[in-house]
């Protein structure tokens, strides 16, 4: 069987981690690493797998089947999605909430002129539990859904704290509040605020002499970040983060309560769960089902960009249907 | 806007259902309810929907969009799935594990034939939960699923008991035990029995003067339904029956324990669940929203049989891909 011809863009954690999933896929293979440091600089741990320029992919173009980028949302994937969608099938996992649909028609203009395929916005969110938002509502219209995050690391958050003066690390937890997760799961479809669903946990390592009523201060005050949180701060020695606080766990649960019936007296509870205790590593293993699925609709001649929800789900499957309607349905 | 027609052949708890599940979808609307009663015995819940014999479908053949098929699986869906699909897009709740390959070719061939499209085995086991064994199992390749169900009223349990000689009425609950649960939810991905996964209880309303020692054991003692399991027989009076356990109450859970990283060393946990306060509600609000993607589908060209695998998500939805895109991605 021919293996599915796989490149990386970017080689950080996500980047790692779609290495580490190819191994768990027979059907793929793991052609190249592309990165904008120097190549010569990066070690990979796949052996004989070559590391070449980022500037330097459409050299590439019929060596791989689809090009997996794991750069940054921000800044990265805006441009070197539709960039190389030029080349490539691509996948990616772009979640700034506001932008995809920008992102979006950027993708679609660049595959649907080279005749390829791009999936964006994978992982889990954006990605699974966009699906799960998406599946109960369709089902159970008369209804609301809730997402909440955690208990996990915020990259994003515990960056912010590190940039405050006196700061030399930070590791941020986002926590459900378990009173509201009770109250939703009850199904009483409550009117939350920010502040009602989740909390906080902050576990700052600050310079020596600092002073740390001013750190805990201007995190808590922080606006968009803190500011709308209960949050707590806890001063911990860099030996104990080192120690206690290395994993980038996450996860976090979407639950819809919908009611059916004459007089809507039924009701019923949809809930989606994960638990991950290594968020770039489960958002790799996401990224890959949907690499297999983008080469596959473009074998099938189909092009542009797609989402999550436009992918049917026995084309994340090495399995063909015959073998899913036995053993799955 | 013009509405999707959906008719109902079988007007049991299923049909009811459907016909409650349209009013919560504006995009729908209820055209003919088909009954192999006399249609005049049958008085239905929608004002002004007409009631036509079963085997009259054909002469409708131009009024209906998309046929619910609302029968069960044992001797109805076998044959009136394809035999109705030569006429109109069908979707049905077949639900025989064992028998779904023969049914999809059954359907298949009658659709291709007809121009039409069919959907098969929708509802939530076989259906949601074949969805989330289906996403987990592509994203987490190294990992093993479960599946338990309850407590939720198990209606074939339930009929078996009526059987015995000297039952009145019963009720049967399927529970999952709470030990296995926490098992598998910790991500020790246990060997698990069957007795050890489910436990089943048993509400039996019993003649005057039976002998109680003996239906208990001769529940207990049935193959297949209970000799497996570890089983409680309790004895109630009919009016605690009526008032106690007639809801159809159901629900359940998949869970996937799956594993990443350079040695393994990453547990990632994926859980699915559902707690249904009736379960042919909730079945029929899933059969509406993949008629919806029926009708979509068939508008676009596509014919033959296809089961929840095969559909993308977005074509339940209501929602164009935009709003999608913006609200739930």
């Amino acid at each position: 069987m021919k293996k599915i011809r796989i490149g990386v863009l970017g080689y950080g954690n996500l980047g790692r981690g779609v290495e580490n999933a190819i191994r768990q896929n027979e059907d793929m293979e793991l052609v190249a690493v592309f990165t904008r440091r120097a190549p010569e600089s990066l070690k990979i741990a796949t052996e004989g797998v070559p590391v070449y320029p980022a500037a330097s992919v459409a050299d590439y173009k019929d060596d791989i089947d689809v090009m997996i980028l794991c750069g940054g949302s921000a800044t990265d994937l805006p441009k070197q999605t539709p960039a190389v969608a030029e080349y490539f099938n691509v996948v990616d996992s772009f979640d700034t909430h506001a932008n995809i649909p920008q992102h979006f028609a950027d993708v679609d203009e660049a595959a649907k002129k080279s005749g390829k395929l791009g999936v964006i916005s994978v992982g889990w969110d954006p990605g699974l539990f966009s699906l799960a938002r998406t599946y109960s509502g369709a089902v159970l219209p008369d209804g609301r859904d809730y997402t909440f995050w955690g208990r996990g690391v915020s990259q994003g958050h515990s960056d912010a704290i590190r940039r405050i003066d006196g700061v030399l690390d930070a590791r941020q937890y986002t926590v459900p509040v378990p009173a509201a997760l009770d109250a939703v799961r009850a199904g009483n479809n409550p009117e939350l605020t920010t502040r009602q669903k989740h909390t906080r946990e902050c576990f700052v390592v600050a310079a020596e002499g600092a002073d740390l009523a001013r750190i805990e201060k201007e995190i808590k005050e922080m606006p968009n970040y803190f500011s709308d949180y209960d949050t707590t701060v806890t001063f911990i020695s860099q030996e104990e983060l080192d120690r206690n606080h290395k994993g980038i766990p996450h996860g976090g649960v979407v639950i819809r309560c919908g009611k059916t019936g004459a007089s809507a007296e039924n009701k019923h509870i949809f809930e989606f769960r994960l638990q991950l205790d290594s968020n770039p590593e489960f958002t790799s293993s996401v990224l890959i089902a949907y690499a297999r699925a983008a080469y596959r609709l473009n074998q099938e001649g189909q092009t542009g960009c797609k989402t999550v929800l436009d992918i049917p789900p026995a084309y994340l499957c090495k399995e063909d249907g015959g073998y899913l309607r036995s053993h799955l349905l």
